[in-house]
């Protein structure tokens, strides 16, 4: 997709409709592509030229002195096909529509008047009625929305705009990294499988995370997630029936029968989010941890009752819990009164050498395949020192999940751990979700290698 | 339950098994009873004598001066039938026995023999195989579990230890408030249901939150939720049969069929939770909120996005979406563009004013018994600002909840409202689920005033 270069990786970017006003949408995306760090050209363009941020203005893009790889637009919906035609005369390669107030709000001409004069320059269009698109790697945040986005290996492709940008603050504070972060609006050109197919080859990205309510082209969207080598996660709104209704009227999708989506969804390999907790909660593993060769799992914990609740949780999830005669072994590492039956319950007065322990002898056994750690915040085990020891410790070559329940302590270890890619959550339920996640990404790849079976 | 009076409000406590080893539990639950400001008399008990934490040591319970309403027990196993019959030549009214080495590691009859001796003197018993109890009306913490604990108006009673605990710290860091925790144990003598009837009269609790592996005594405990006033919301562990089976060696309780489980609470009106944090999503609005006339609801928000996945968890969770012809009213406080509809779509350009407009109309609507109020992080409505105007406007005459997603001023403006009793969370999930389980509980209510019919 050597053509959407241009969108994420532009040598020069102009902000067509950039305001001297801090208020409003043209001076924030400015000001967020100049305080992202970006280091390409910027170009602000405006009527009233002048300067804005230090910057000069240019009256039309034909002004600007060199070439322009990226414009991002706006400016009232009747004028973006003149300024897209100008545009065109410059040379520009790709457009990021910002405006609204085409097809959402029955504006379907208009719509198709902005793609064939897009198309008869080669400009590819994301959008309309987009809030931006941010691609980290290069420094580009060309949103109106947070300044700061925590990078990271995770890109978040959103149908919605106020969702979107609220996902870019709250994967900020809840410790996510994102590669990047695009708006695709009413997807009047570039689509969900256009942006696949870019990230499938984006070596700074490891997994695509989707808000959609509707596709346009299924055909080719299955074709896109198919020769995906990367897992796409996508939380899929409107399944209900009265949910079908509000995203109809909210971005025109015809949302169709979810059963459909989830059986075509299962066929193809895409991870289903039951939202975007739970999409960020898959993504998490999905984005650090090795591929299991196998789903024999075991439980590790401190706690009776957080076992109980994982292993409730790992059924529920279809995981495998290992119950092999060699857990025998795991009596050398804790108390008489301990349980080497998984979940291996190491009890509460569990320390961290005796976690630690435990944790060797799981990645070290061959008919372990996944390991999930759990823990409650106890005073004999400081949670911030175990998690350093997990990060000390842990070989990498497994997948290991952790969850800590307990107070700040117990919060901030969450933190450490999420920071050096050992995936982390507050409840047992969360890491055996983002297990049962990674399992099943494993049996996707192994019935694609297979040659492009039915996957159940 | 007066006689559990001693229990929760001791007008003095021993700790039999008192330390001079901060690292010990009899020097933690000492230090956590004095530090948590408690007014009685506090007597420390150990044969070695001397002075713990600034306090006299006596030797053996007979040796204080005063009368001892609660004797809490941290020695071994084998001497705690010496220990109680002391305790009871005293006269102590109530023992909590921290002590594990009883049934739960196979020893039934010494946990018989326990019970049988405090029931000579007429004595009754928390545990054994607790962490403790703490009543934060009474300024007690008589746990070794956080000094700290978060006051409000939410029992939390927990047979697990260690997760117990860990849910003293985490309800403290998610902003929940507490008026009890106890730690059952084995019940051995005090039950759920002995509880249960005692927080039914307790005018310092609400709501009601359980996490159990099983119940001892069926009937009873069905007598005591039928008679409680208060909702129950109940964890119970070990619904799959993996997990039933590590229930049952965790706490040797016999797990029972789920599906056994889900229809007596059904029947008798408990509120059964997902996993811990859904109990507490749930408990939050339980424990603050009005009960809503009728189940008609109405969403707003500025998302679309998030409207359509708060309608999907509408329907998931058998919220009756409102749709009379005067939500049309609602046109007044949005742009024209905005959606009446419910979920009523007041736009992203939505300022604190407009929302502040929507939920007084809503509020005043006859036709409308409970509102969600859902928020994507903007630029033109601060999410603590749009939080103080919800304080401020939120009248409290029928059930508001609210979900904010962004950043950290999302994030802090989630805890303004907790903080001022309006159930607030940062998925539009959460908010439904706890509306849903509001209206459970209203027909629970109804159910139980038209005489005890079967509940569905």
């Amino acid at each position: 997709m050597a053509e959407l270069e241009f969108l994420f990786r532009p040598r020069s970017v102009a902000v067509i409709g950039a305001s001297h006003n801090p208020e409003k949408i043209g001076y924030k995306i400015l000001n967020n592509i100049l305080s992202g760090g970006y280091q390409g050209k910027v170009y602000p363009v405006n009527p009233k030229g002048g300067e804005i941020l230090g910057l000069k203005v240019y009256r039309r893009i034909t002004e600007v002195p060199g070439p322009v790889d990226l414009a991002v637009i706006a400016v009232p919906a009747q004028i973006v096909p003149d300024v897209l035609e100008e545009c065109g005369q410059k040379g520009v390669k790709a457009v990021a529509i910002i405006s609204s107030g085409f097809k959402e709000v029955g504006n379907i001409l208009l719509e198709q008047r902005i793609v064939e004069i897009a198309q008869r320059y080669g400009m590819r269009v994301l959008g309309p009625n987009i809030f931006g698109i941010a691609y980290l790697p290069a420094n580009l945040n060309a949103t109106f929305g947070p300044s700061k986005v925590r990078r990271g290996n995770i890109a978040l492709i959103s149908q919605s705009g106020a969702l979107g940008i609220a996902l870019m603050g709250w994967t900020q504070t809840a410790g996510l990294g994102l590669s990047a972060v695009v708006s695709v609006g009413n997807k009047a050109d570039i689509s969900d499988e256009d942006l696949i197919r870019f990230f499938a080859e984006d070596p700074n990205t490891d997994v695509i995370v989707i808000y959609m309510e509707g596709v346009h082209n299924g055909r080719a969207f299955m074709d896109a997630v198919r020769s995906c080598p990367k897992p796409v996660v996508v939380i899929k709104a409107g399944r209900s029936k009265r949910g079908a209704m509000a995203a109809s009227s909210h971005t025109g999708s015809l949302a169709g029968s979810d059963l459909v989506y989830d059986g075509v969804f299962k066929q193809i390999g895409v991870i289903r989010a039951r939202n975007y907790r739970d999409a960020f909660v898959v993504a998490r593993a999905l984005a650090d941890l090795p591929m299991p060769k196998g789903d024999r799992t075991v439980i590790i914990t401190n706690g009776g009752g957080i076992g109980v609740l994982a292993t409730d949780a790992a059924e529920a999830e279809g995981i495998n819990l290992y119950s092999g005669e060699d857990l025998k072994d795991f009596k050398a590492v804790m108390p008489p009164f301990g349980s080497y039956k998984n979940p291996i319950d190491i009890t509460g007065g569990a320390t961290v050498e005796q976690y630690v322990q435990a944790l060797r002898m799981a990645e070290d056994k061959d008919t372990v395949d996944s390991i999930a750690l759990l823990y409650c915040e106890t005073a004999v085990c400081d949670p911030e020192e175990l998690a350093e020891a997990i990060k000390r410790e842990y070989k990498g070559k497994k997948p290991l999940v952790v969850a800590m329940v307990g107070g700040e302590k117990s919060a901030r270890a969450v933190e450490l751990l999420n920071e050096a890619g050992i995936p982390a959550y507050d409840a047992p339920e969360d890491a055996m979700r983002a297990l049962s996640a990674l399992h099943l990404w494993q049996r996707y790849r192994k019935k694609r290698r297979q040659g492009g079976e039915e996957l159940r």
